[in-house]
Parts: structure tokens; sequence; C-alpha cells
């Protein structure tokens, strides 16, 4: 079949096409998103919502010289398909496959590498600015959703880019949601459903500004007070845009393939910054996607023909996030000092339903991490109990007001870290692999790390009765399955648990890596070699006192998490080893000091010998080597 | 003499002065901040701009029950004395005399601890949603300067203060520069200098709002019409709050008693959340700081009658921020690639002189590190080589644009951080003691910490010559006065240096520390114990091939660096160490797990042992410990 997509080996290709078949290329690119997400998983609704617009773009500029920006990087699928990655886009998001996002090593036509929210206008004024520099005349387009927008980064952007009044196109992408429903008052803006008496105080303000301009003060007051009539109650998108020095354009319907066009190819020829607002509908063209975008947002793989979401094969264990979603909940009942925040992940953070039991006591504050951990620590200072929930990943942008606001404070705000750890497909961008070495070092804070989901239930009641900071992180994925205890027992802070005894080796594990030491212990059992087997619990405080009792018998120990290995928890113990002066071999089994790309969780624990099976290798090189030294010594 | 001031014990007493009696009381103010600023040192500009402001909020807000929220905190100094710390007032910025900052435990109407910017509407924010919660009906007021507007987190906190809509007065301290003068769009709202056509695009945008409003849609476009003609190029400063959901005051004469206590009066009854724009003049009332903010902002002792700063008795020894100042200039002579990024800090990390010489390759972002950071990224993305030069502690803000855009990408942006290690009397919030402890496990990350001023030279050249993420940290102060050689030669990435050799133990030395450890290896040498001195140079990549080397030749290493001992330089020997499976015992020396108060640096390293004398004791204890295991052994 001679579809066009198929003739599109690059944006020069898409530039042969006659306007009139432009619409036929839209439902091929939709169809493959589709068929392709269906199977992979995926963001479907983002992607399939600017079809129209990548076509627009690649129709306008010419890539890789000219520079297209995708914030996010979610919606970039019909940009790869058109950039040269057609045939490979069925590996999508798979190990050795093309990645989720836009990704520089992938192709010259991604830009800039993303994954994360709001870094858009950014890198995309440092590359204007470099043109300048540089007296290159190439053209740079960032393309940011009205979500992203909110984050405290996007909005420095945008000041110091009307400020600096480089040539540069920004396409606010509009499509009245992020992943949750869009909060903020700019929100507000872009909805333009704006009601409040923005110019009630206009009279006065103007009247005052005006009175001091000689002369001609007197009838710019006039003019003004008639203005004031006609606007009262009344502001535009564009002039939030048009007040940091942008030119707006706007409100464009995104799925008008000439109005776009033709936009687009004014925008490009204006000199400064310029906004182009459009409107996009996201999921666009299937409806299942249409009528339930959160859903949609980031997909499993799914039946394309029904929308309906495939069944994985692990059963019906709750996932860390559902049990994390409903103990939270049952904690508030008993706790009216818990509240909780999230930014723009109720539903990926679950806690959607702690927003509907207790709508008084639920923040989100839109994609703004800093803003959501500093709030807690208002909160905190008159006797709340906030929870942040961020995935680990996401925390890294709140890292100083961790430290600065929450931390120095001594403050009680617990931060509940979903998706610690290898996230899979997602990628480098996601993998919550640094939060351990980026929080552990900060004074006064408390981290457990659970290793099932009765220990998450635990480490929350110990965090919500803990007057500090305190954070908690657990992975993405179903936990054990488990049968919950009626009732919940805090744990002991500071206190690990050692799981089996053994005196020819000790794994000291954290989280769910615990359960893989326990099965290599297993294994080791059966061939007469007891290995013991602690559970860490905490990154911080650590229990030096089991540790060291425990270190004083057996040749060797091997600390395995799933975090970067520098600075981790194996380092930790190394540390605490070496205050006390306790020689004693130690194998670190964690994340090496590289990002690890995409594929199942399951590929890349195993790649990363963060199984049992790695353990046991391991541990069979270390009693190889303590054997030799033995028997050398 | 009986002062109005003296008379002041709490705000109460405050209230019960008579309102002719508070121009006298601003003046007593003024001259004990004058006085002790003279003599401590500290942050005077902004203080003696907000002595009128403090006293109306301390006449209509009734501390602690209503919360005054200070961002930054270096403006509070007016406030601590009207809130019962006067009599301590002299001992500000000492060790174990009051902050320069608002501090929790320092007092209760220090509501919110502070240092780092824009932290202010988030905290109030916070404490307001908790006052709804709590059906408390206290007041909140957030003070905020202009320069600290641009950074995201005051805008995320905006953001949602506008969505929620709680009782909240936020007051915008305009004084028309932060610490550097102000950049940024947003900078226009505030000096009311736009001149941009804001409203060109006015009559295009509300026709096709409007178009879409059913019936009476065409009026509404003629009233846009009249509109337009009489508002085109005109906007004020509260359009922006206004559209954020604000109430907007102002601007007001922030000298002005009678009106700033009415207006505040006023602002306090408003249901939901205002914005008071009030003008003042940073250093009002003292002429050397009105006619020189930038000098006065942080300063130095001073002579009080004529401002000039008092020389310190160390010399004419240049501090490393001369030093990398005159060196970035020599670099980009040769390199035009180089171009430098600061964020609102040109003066104190010495970006002026090259802002002077290379006005075209210069960019002071205003308070804004996260966008510093991931601007820098574009810049390196189409060639060039940006320097960001960050204090340490406010590169705490940047941590995940330092992984996710510049480390993940492997791009040559090189990160000069400034203040690395214990800064002095400003404490806690502001000592760079984490850097290496949150940078370390970034992977493609290279980290140098040069121990003098020449070697900072040389990591300098280094950084410039390197095609990939790198990151130098260099203290606060001045150098040792070396003479700066001709030529400049590059370090080789990853090697360390061998300063004195040694049989007794090994010294492992990072930063300016090697020369505290060189002063203790010659103080043992004198008693015929040689300890040898390596200077590692690179916290990343170690020079694993030399610390292995002589750690087989010692009985026992003493690491020492000015940072964070959890995750630090010296975990990183322990990693290497043990994953060699080398047994020797190390001492780690450097910042224990705990905020570091504030103090002179001379007084907070003698504290903390991080002195030739400190390693000293070390060295003695850890070669008694030795020699009994092998007289045991």
């Amino acid at each position: 079949m001679a579809t066009l997509l198929s003739q599109i080996n690059s944006p020069v290709d898409l530039k042969k096409l006659d306007r009139q078949q432009l619409p036929q290329l839209a439902r091929e690119l939709r169809e493959t998103i589709i068929s392709t997400v269906a199977t992979n998983g995926g963001h479907l609704g983002s992607s399939l919502g600017v079809v129209e617009l990548t076509i627009a773009l690649h129709r306008i500029f010419k890539t890789p010289e000219d520079m297209i920006i995708w914030d996010v990087g979610h919606q970039a699928y019909a940009h790869k398909l058109l950039t040269g990655r057609r045939d490979q886009f069925s590996t999508l998001r798979q190990a050795n496959g093309i990645s989720g996002f836009p990704k520089r090593t992938e192709s010259e036509h991604d830009t800039f590498g993303v994954g994360h929210s709001s870094t858009s206008i950014s890198a995309a004024l440092g590359m204007a600015a470099a043109g300048d520099i540089l007296k290159e005349k190439n053209k740079v387009v960032a393309i940011i959703g009205d979500g992203s927008l909110t984050a405290g980064l996007a909005f420095e952007g945008l000041n110091h880019a009307g400020h600096l009044k480089q040539k540069l196109v920004v396409i606010l992408n509009d499509n009245e949601m992020s992943i949750s429903p869009n909060v903020g008052a700019l929100a507000s803006f872009m909805s333009r459903k704006m009601t409040s008496d923005t110019f009630i105080r206009f009279k006065k303000e103007t009247e005052n500004l005006l009175s001091h301009v000689p002369g001609i003060g007197r009838d710019l007051v006039n003019l003004a007070k008639r203005a004031e009539e006609s606007l009262k109650g009344f502001m535009t998108p564009g002039m939030l845009f048009e007040g940091f020095g942008f030119d707006y354009f706007g409100p464009l319907d995104g799925h008008n393939l000439d109005e776009l066009t033709e936009t687009l190819r004014n925008a490009a020829q204006i000199n400064g910054p310029v906004l182009l607002h459009v409107i996009t509908k996201k999921g666009k063209g299937y409806r299942p996607a249409e009528q339930d975008a959160p859903r949609f947002h980031g997909v499993g793989p799914f039946d394309s023909e029904t929308g309906k979401v495939k069944v994985g094969k692990s059963g019906s264990a709750p996932t860390y996030t559902q049990v994390f979603s409903d103990s939270l909940v049952r904690l508030a009942q008993d706790d009216p000092r818990i509240v909780a925040i999230t930014a723009a992940m109720a539903e990926g953070t679950g806690l959607k339903k702690f927003s509907e039991m207790y709508p008084d006591r639920f923040y989100d504050v839109g994609i703004a991490e800093q803003h959501a951990v500093t709030f807690a620590a208002g909160l905190a200072c008159r006797g709340m109990h906030p929870v942040v929930a961020i995935y680990s990943t996401f925390m890294q942008r709140a890292y100083d007001q961790v430290v600065h606001d929450v931390c120095l404070q001594n403050l009680p705000v617990t931060f509940a870290m979903d998706r610690g750890g290898l996230v899979g497909e997602d990628g480098p961008t996601h993998h919550g692999v640094f939060d351990i070495s980026f929080m552990r070092h900060v004074p006064n804070l408390v981290f457990a790390v659970p290793r099932d989901e009765i220990e998450l239930q635990r480490a929350m009641k110990t965090a919500a009765a803990y007057a500090g900071p305190f954070a908690y992180r657990y992975p993405r994925g179903k936990g054990l399955g488990l049968e919950m205890p009626e009732t919940v027992t805090e744990l002991e802070i500071g206190r690990g648990e050692l799981l089996t005894d053994g005196s020819d080796g000790l794994i000291i594990a954290l989280g769910p890596m615990v359960n893989e030491a326990m099965s290599a212990a297993e294994n080791f059992r059966k061939e007469g070699v007891s290995i013991a087997v602690m559970d860490a619990r905490f990154v911080k405080p650590l229990d030096r006192e089991l540790i060291l009792e425990l270190a004083e018998k057996v040749p060797f120990i091997v600390t395995v998490e799933e975090n970067a290995l520098q600075g981790g928890f194996g380092a930790a113990v190394l540390e605490l080893l070496s205050e006390q002066g306790l020689m004693i071999p130690v194998a670190r089994v964690g994340i090496p000091d590289q990002f690890v790309s995409q594929g199942t969780q399951t590929e890349l624990r195993s790649q990363l010998g963060l199984t049992a099976q790695g353990l046991i290798e391991k541990i069979k090189q270390l009693r190889s080597a303590t054997r030799l030294l033995s028997s050398n010594g």
C-alpha cells in the first residue's frame, strides 16, 4: 500500500507533497501513532493533538538548520515519523528502540533532549542567542503546552526572552489541560474564562501614573477613564504575553492546516519574540482518547478498536501507587493535620482519591514542584502535616526547597516519592535513581525505602507521626500482592530488620531489592551456604547498631539499591564502617555512573544485576575472592 | 539617652507610640542599623529601604499571631529591632549572635526562615491555606522585592495564590533593582517604562474571541475597538497582578508612613489575595548607600562617616572571585565560543568585567538559576561554551537542570561555583557545603576543586577546552597571594598531584584544604613523622591510580574537604577503596550531618576541625589507633 507516509524519509519529502494531500498524511500519522502506542504503550493524547501542528512546522521550517524544540517531548511522535524514523517507530520505547522523547543522539532533527517539562523556552532562547552571536539566520521554534507554562522555569525563560528580544517563535499548545486539568491563575488567561475585576483598580492606578506625565497628564487620564469602562472585567490571553514583550497571534485552530501554515510563515518573519497561541484537542482523531484524556495521556498497551487497556500478566496485586493512595486516605481520616499536595499528578500519584474525600485538604499546584515544597513548608509552620507526592525524578526540581525551606527549618513535611528507581520505558529522563544521593546528605531528613506494600503503609504511618522532614520512596509498578494487615504498626525510625541470619555473607538491601536478596539467600541456602539478609529500611538514619553487629560476623557485605552508587545507600554503609574502623570487604550493587537507557524494568534490572541472579553472581565472586584471601592469609 | 527605640521591647510598644513620633523612630532605626552594619558588615541597603514599611507593618499587624514573611530576609533588620532583639542587635551575624536573616528558632516573630530568594509567596500561601483549614483569622503578609519576583518559584506562588483566592497580602517592595539592576521583561512592568506595542494585536485577538460570544458579539467588538485606540502601547504594572487574580494597590511611596499605614489597614480587610506595590529607595537615609546601591547591598565593615569600606588585615591577595573574573576575560579573548551567564550576581561573581568587555556574550538572567542553566544548555547546543557563574548555595536551585538539560546531553557547559564551602557570617542558608554531594553522582560531569588561585586558573582553562559538562568550585575570600604565572597550563582531567611524599600516613585533600594539609604534614615532619599529602584536584573523576598507589604504602588515610561528609569527596575515596578491595583505615574530615551556624570562616573551620590543627589532632588519634592495632595484631 503506497501510503503518503511511506514516501516521507525526511522533512524535505514532506515539502514536496501537495497541500491537498496533507489531511490524508495526518490521518496516516494518527493511524501509525495509535497502532504503535496500542502495542508498546506510550503518550498518546499529546501526540495525536499536534499532528497538524507538526506537519505545518515541518512545512515551514527547515530542520535541522532551523531548530524545533518540543517541551516535555511526549508529543513528538509525529515529528519522529516525519524525520526519518518511520521504519524504527515500531520500536518506540523499547530497549534499543527509539525513545519516547526527543533525543539529540537519536536524530539531528531532535534539537534538544527532554522529558521533564518547561525547558523549551529557555533552551530555545539559548539557541536564538547563539544564533545572534554567530550571525546565523536559522530559526528557532519552541512548542510548549499550557500545563508546562505553570512551571517557574518556563516563566523565567519567558521573562528573559521578552528582555533579550531575540528572534524566537514560541508556540503555546493550549489543550486546556496538562497531565491533570490545569491549575493556577495562568490557566484563566489561557482558557479565557477570566471573570476577575482586572480593571477595577485600573482608574486609580492609571491616574496615579499619568498625573506624573508632564503637560498631557490630564488628557490621558480621561482617555484611560473611557478605556476602563469598556474593558472592565475583561482581559485577553494575549495581554500577558504582549506584556512580556512578545508579539502575540491567536488563538488559532490547531487542527486547521492552512491557517497554521499561513500563520507560521508570517510568524517566522518577525524579528523578535513571537507567541503563537494554538488551540488543540488532546487525543484528536481517536475517540477513546478524546473522551478520557487523563487515561490516554500516558498509557500501557490497549486494544486500538475499543480503547480498552490490556490487563498485564502480573495479576491483581495492587500497585505501590494504589497502596499509597488508600493508606493516605486512612491516615487523613484519623489525623486532620494531614494535607496532600501534588504537582499536576493527581492521577499518577494516586491522590485523586484523597482529593475526592478531602477536597479542602488537597492541593494540586500544577507543574510547580518548587512551589509545592515551599507551600508545604508554609502549611507545616502552622501545624499542618503536608504530604508532598511527587515522582522521584521531578523532585529533582525542588532540591533547594527541600534543603532550604523544609530541612533547615526541620519542618514536618513528608515527601512521598513515587517512581523511585528504574521506571522502564520512559528512559533516562525519568528514572528515579538519584534521590538517595541528592537527599541523603541533607541534615534533619529521615529517609525510608520500604521493601513492599506492607512496609510502605508502615513507613507512611511513621512519617505521619514524625515531627520533622521525612521522605519515603517506592517504585513504579505492582507490589508483591501481600495480604494487608488490619492494623498498621509504625516503624522504629532508624531500625532495620534482619530477615534471615547467616554467617557466610551479608546482604544489606534496600527497598524492593530486599526481595531479590531473599531469593538469592534462599538459593545459597539450598547449597548449604548461609547468607544473612538485612532490610536496611532507612537510608537515613542508618541502623548503625544492627549493621555493625552483623558486619562482625560475616566475611563480606553486599549492599544493593536501585539508586546511583555514587553517594547512595551503599556509600552510607561504607561511611559507617569506615567511621567505626571496621575492615570488611563490601561490594555495592546499584546503578553505575551512567544514565540508564530505556527498556522494561525487568530488562534494565537484569542488565544492571539488580536481581537475585545478579546478587548470586556477585556473591560467588566475593566468596572466591575472600577464600583466596584467607588461603593466602 | 531615652531614645524611642529603647522603649520598644515588642511590637506592642510600637503601637503605643504617637503617629508623630514615628519619623523619629525611623531615624533611630536607621542609625542603629548603619552603625551596627558599619561594625559587623551585613546587608545595608535593603534594610534601610524598608524602615518605614516595617514600622507600618508592625503598627497594623499583630505578630506572631499575624504572620509577616520576608523574602530573602536581608531586609529584616528593622523588623528584628522592633521585635525584641534590640539589645542583641550588636551581635548581628556573629558567632552565637543573631542571624542576618529571619530565623524561626530566633524569634516567634520570624515566621519563616529564609536566605535564598523568592520563597515568601509560596510560604505565605501555605500559611494562609492552613488558616483556612483551621478556621483561624490571622493575617498573612509576604514582602517580596522586585528582583526576587523574576525567579520561577515566586511566579509559581503567585499563580497558585491567584487560583486559591486565599486571603493574603503580598507587598511588592519595588526598589527597581535587586542585587544587580533588575533584568527581564517583568522589570518593564515594574518600572513602568513599557513601550512595546502591547495592544497592537489587541483588535484581532478580541475580535476572534468576541465573535464567538453568541448574540452580543458584535457590540463587544465595537467596544473593544474603542478601547484599543485609547490603550494602544499602554500597560500598567497592576494589570499583571490583576490578571493573576490579585487586587492591586499602588504604586505607593514606601517612605510615606501615613499612606503606607492607611493602605495596609485597608488591604488587610480584603478577602482574597492583594498586591500592594510599594516604591522604596535602597539605602534610604544613608547617602553613600543611596548613591552606590550595589556596593552597599552586602558590605563588610565600613566607616559610617565616610562610607569607606575598611580594608581587611589579610593584605593584598586577590579574592578567588577576582581571579575568576580576570581569567575568564582572558580565556574569552582567545575563545569566541565562551559566553558568560549569571543570575543577578554580576558584581558578586566578578562577571562585571566580562560584561564590560564582551557585552554581546554576557547574560544576566536575573534571579533565575534554573533558566540560567537550561539557557546555557541551549547555547551549548549551537557550539557556544557557556560559563554559568552561580554561588554554590544558589546552584541548588538548578540541580534538575544540571542533571536533565546539561549532563544527560553531555553538553559543554561550565559551572563556576563561587562561595563553595563555608561562607561565614551569612550562615546556614548560604554555606556552599552540599555541592560535591549533590553533583558528584551526576553522570558525565567533571568536577574540579582547585586548591589555590593558580590552580583555579588552570581548572578554568581545562574546563574551557573540555567538550562536556565541567564544574569547579572555589571559596569565598582571598587566595593565597601567589604570584600568577605568565602562561597557564591545563590540568590533566582526573589527575591529582602528590605534593609531599610520606610513609606514615596520607592526607588526600581537596581545594583550599590542601594548604591546611601541607601545614599539618610540615608540622609532623618536624617531629620526624612523614605524612604524604595528595591534592585530589578532581572530585570526579577521581585519580584512582594515584590514590591506590599511595594507599598501598601508608597505614591510614585522612580525607579532608569543605563539604558534607555524606556522599562527599571522602565518600568517593571510600567507594574507590572498597571497589578495589583495599582495606585501610580512612578518617574523613568535613562537615558533619548538621547545618552549620554563622560565624567567621576562621571560627567555623576551627570548630569543625577544617584546619591544620584539626588534621594534626585527627592524625594523632589515627596513629595511636593504628599503633594499637599493629601491637595487637
